[in-house]
């Protein structure tokens, strides 16, 4: 582990002034204040604060919406606060873009906050930080996400496997043979995870595997409305979504089409939003268990921090079955 | 979930026979007590105390030791006590017999001493009570296990696929490409998952997967003396253990057959047990944090008894580098 005078041995500067620097006092300039961060975070230096007061995490958000109730993020960032701030951590929100975290380093910009340790939601593949984790010595926890062998980086998710599986045996119970998948595009690795255990779960059950039968896309209510009229032309029963906003979006789309659900077609989200208890019909869908993924977030947090290096927790996800799943349509 | 109503109603008693019965009172006769003990089991009844002086849990144990420092279960089981008993509960440490298994169903046994969770050690898939399991309703966490899709049993353990991964790329740098593995026999969840992560190990790095490479035995020094031979004219020049006692039964082995370790021979355990920094040469392996197990452990418990469906905790199992290996010998 670093320390202040490694950096300013490197710098070739005073121990003071690195001091200065990584505490933001006035009489340091900016210029030097942003050499001695980025020194520091590749030296792989970490701040611990002895001001209890002081002691601050992050909640790193992108691509999530978590400002009311219904909207995915909402209850896993309540689940981490109720645990970290019970315990008297000091608890940041920070929305980022994949520009912010092009120009800043993870590391720098850990140190510039004071933070001693992130939780990461919403991450795809493609975000820049996603780099910096696979070196990074700050507790880390990713939701949905995953690194090799760091052991200052976690991960907490639901079990995307067993949450398909479940999916496509009551399916399969009900008859449907043909069985498809409708989710977003491939460059995040939750989504990645969720195709292949979908992949997975239709060999298990002895079911055609069909590229025709899969539609991927990112922009939600187009890649519907392309997708659920391909879908239907090749007799598939049955569509598993990725999220459940796109499963209500098919909703909408097989209602303005005049297809019944679950009549004519038989659709299965993936996480068990509030309102999806009370759409029309009420949709079937694997539950992610939100207030429990944030709490167990910060559980992994507070492993890593006190040097339990925790790889991955992961929760069950069963099938909440509601009506928007029924008997297979006769051939 | 069943009552004490439905309970007296299955065996047509009333419902104070039920609750006598349930709590051990002395005039219900032992035959009587076991039939009630049997149904409510049978119906998923689960006992909540509300005396909080009587809230207890057990650590079952089989095929472990665990009462010395060296032995492996001794901080498992640490780290879980110091957890539980902070809380409140009290912890009673159940040594267990497949016989005593066949004998009592794993609900009966757990209302019979009125436990509320357990934590399962040592557990070979031969364990009848890993039948219970998968319908068994009590929160239960298994170390080394895993039961699909049941939401009320979760599983710790360490990373196998990156442990085997980080031994395997250490020797690969090494210059080693004939790479053996010495295991306990395959009736174990964890040593299929060991025996499947060399292999897998094997491939990802491009080295030779072959089954003379490969022993596997119960008995550790009888295993040992017959393996080590066989591998060694096979020319491999490096051995994975799938525990330290294993490796450090080779190292004996070595001495007496005067290979030296590690200029002839590099081998590596899995577990890093206190005393495997103090073996000569000391023993490079794969470390099992079993305080952070215990630990883990009662954190699942928890989560299980509050309604949070924890599937699995995997700890990073980091390859600690000591004196048993070294560079391949030249051919």
């Amino acid at each position: 582990m670093a320390t202040i005078s490694d950096i300013a041995a490197k710098l070739g500067i005073s121990k003071s002034t690195v001091s200065k620097a990584l505490n933001n006092a006035t009489d340091v300039s900016t210029s030097m204040r942003q050499r001695v961060l980025e020194t520091a975070a590749e030296m792989g230096y970490i701040q611990r604060r002895i001001n209890k007061a002081e002691r601050k995490l992050c909640i790193l958000i992108e691509n999530m919406d978590y400002e009311t109730p219904n909207q995915f993020g909402y209850d896993i960032v309540k689940g981490f606060r109720q645990m970290a701030e019970a315990e008297g951590w000091i608890v940041e929100i920070v929305p980022l873009t994949k520009e912010f975290q092009k120009l800043t380093p993870y590391g720098v910009f850990m140190l510039d906050h004071s933070y001693q340790a992130s939780f990461v939601l919403g991450f795809s593949l493609l975000d820049p930080w996603m780099q910096d984790f696979k070196s990074s010595q700050i507790p880390t926890v990713l939701y949905d996400n995953y690194i090799k062998s760091n052991p200052y980086i976690a991960s907490v998710g639901c079990d995307s496997q067993e949450g398909m599986e479940l999916a496509v045996k009551h399916l399969t119970q009900l008859g449907h043979k043909r069985i498809g998948l409708i989710s977003g595009p491939l460059d995040s690795y939750i989504l990645k995870a969720r195709y292949h255990a979908y992949l997975n779960a239709l060999e298990k059950y002895g079911l055609e595997v069909n590229e025709d039968y899969i539609g991927l896309g990112y922009y939600v209510a187009e890649s519907t409305r392309t997708y659920i009229p391909k879908l239907l032309e090749q007799n598939v029963t049955a569509i598993l979504f990725s999220h459940d906003v796109r499963a209500l979006s098919a909703m909408t789309e097989c209602n303005d089409r005049g297809i019944q659900i679950p009549r004519d077609l038989s659709i299965i989200g993936f996480d068990d939003l509030p309102m999806t208890a009370y759409t029309t019909p009420p949709l079937t869908t694997s539950r992610q268990d939100r207030t429990g993924l944030g709490q167990c977030g910060y559980y992994a947090i507070n492993c890593l921090l006190n040097g339990l290096p925790i790889g991955s927790i992961l929760l069950r996800a069963p099938l909440i079955v509601r009506g928007s799943t029924g008997p297979a349509p006769e051939d």
